[in-house]
């Protein structure tokens, strides 16, 4: 597989270094790996730290920003920062108002976010944690016990970033930044494999003419395969899935996200047939997101993302948000 | 090739419903196969239009919307809008301060704006032209006479969609649309070809192992092909064939763009390496953008513009800009 790379070692360096170039407003760490916005600490705001291994741009650091993240940690390619990261991170955004750490549930990320919270507590910083956990395919993986954290972490980390941006006390962004996560509830689906720069060819096989349902981010195996289906068939599979294990009561969030190499025009044919299928269970749409966001490399194939929102949630989401990977209202 | 579709024939439709679904801000007629900016006409202001081929999203109908086009209408994959549409996207948008069409420089594009150009003064709408040609890789190809347009076509876009919000009279926002494409030069690389909906499979054969130099954005031929490069490698053939020449004397807007399945993280490595050769040729950066924006369906590669820009250029292209494709300042 070829990639626009120079050598596989230097991949997640290469991209921090351009990340400066891009986005002035944020001050990279290439060498230790953090990404933190220019004006932190925000004096009286809570700082809302993540991260999780490269591979996934625009998140996390594409999404660190006014009304977003404070910092991000990337680890290598499909790999868990280190704590050391973290640490670094909470110590650059903490206010005294308090860290807010966003953990998507992969057993690496999971252990090293506690650790790093043990080592910032240590050290004087208040830390608080929420788990994102919103992938129904499958309950445990390669790389996790209980469900993924997948495309829910976009909207966890815009909506309590508004919080934050609003001066809310770290157990109120805290409890959001949960609510958002319990209302959510996500389902993939991959065309394709994709290709770490590491192994440099598909991290698994999917033959012609078949696609996987229920994929992680990490190419990790979904519930099962089947022969090649419509657009509109696997929107009815996704909702399906989907729907039935968040029953919303209230309007959603819709994100239909990119894996990487399938083209907005399919994503946005297929954001067609989900709003057809949402209507026909009429499910309330609130507001729609399509693009690539939570990607997983060069895979073909795209997720499904419900979120469901009251008053407040829809609020903070509508608010104003700076960052390389979503922005509105400034 | 694997594709996110219901049928090839109504990929067009299938996304017009879903940018729909996605967009309340905009008028999709799915049928006539025109998206128009919902508040258009704008009372005072000149009307910005353009379109080509689909396959190429977010260009053309993902720039819709206040500071940048009034109107898209996108043809069939890599396939020329007629003049019935433009004509109609011309009629909705004129507020009788006239029209520009900002026309890509392809043989069936052009001939087909020409004629809805025609048609449009008939009907008293008055329209100037604008023809975008900054590809310096080859100088004829199979769809154009002459150089191709490609991405400088955002930059004319979003600078003559901010000079036309700011009410400025049709033939100033004409030539300053010439500014910006007369001060802008691309070259594009492609490391895979792309496969349209039609044909379902690679629109050439390029072998492991090699990459294509000066690609356009349809799989037509570019200059030369080559051994795998790396990424650095790349931004020196790049870099030194856009500023060979532009000569610029002015500091540049820099586009690094996806051709649609290369993964944002290569994205940012190779901009590291386009700012390290920008900086050694001694080429001033005024502003970075970093993402898939004039993309070849699931193509991978990406290509390099440089816009050089003087003051007045600078604050329009800063002015603030709300489309799906691009958004900041609202």
């Amino acid at each position: 597989m070829k990639m626009l790379i120079n050598v596989p070692e230097t991949v997640v360096a290469d991209a921090l270094r351009g990340l400066a170039a891009a986005h002035p407003e944020l001050t990279v760490d290439v060498e230790n790996r953090v990404i933190v916005r220019r004006d932190a600490p925000v004096a009286g705001q809570v700082g809302l730290v993540s991260g999780g291994g490269s591979g996934h741009e625009p998140l996390h650091g594409g999404f660190v920003g006014p009304g977003m993240l404070s910092a991000a940690c990337p680890g290598e390619v499909f790999t868990s920062p280190v704590p050391d990261q973290m640490l670094r991170a909470a110590a650059a955004v903490d206010s005294g108002a308090g860290v807010l750490f966003i953990v998507k549930n992969y057993t690496g990320d999971v252990l090293n976010f506690d650790m790093a919270a043990e080592m910032a507590e240590d050290e004087g910083i208040q830390v608080a944690k929420v788990l994102v956990n919103d992938d129904v395919a499958v309950t445990d993986s390669l790389y996790t016990a209980g469900r993924r954290g997948t495309g829910a972490t976009l909207f966890v980390e815009k909506i309590a970033g508004a919080a934050a941006a609003e001066g809310m006390p770290l157990e109120r962004v805290e409890a959001i930044a949960r609510q958002v996560n319990e209302g959510s509830r996500s389902f993939g689906i991959a065309l394709s494999a994709c290709s770490t720069p590491a192994k440099g060819s598909p991290t698994f096989d999917l033959p012609p003419g078949e696609l996987e349902l229920g994929i992680g981010i990490h190419g990790e195996p979904g519930r099962e395969r089947r022969a090649m289906m419509t657009s509109g068939e696997i929107a009815e599979a996704a909702v399906e899935a989907v729907v039935e294990d968040l029953q919303p009561r209230n309007p959603v969030l819709v994100l239909v996200n990119g894996m990487g190499a399938t083209p907005l025009l399919e994503l946005y044919g297929f954001n067609a047939e989900v709003h057809r299928v949402l209507a026909q269970r009429g499910v309330p749409v609130a507001r729609v997101l399509v693009g690539n966001y939570v990607t997983s490399l060069d895979m073909a194939g795209a997720s499904l993302t419900l979120c469901q929102v009251d008053d407040e949630l829809l609020r903070l989401y509508d608010a104003p948000v700076k960052t390389p990977g979503l922005r509105w209202g400034v």
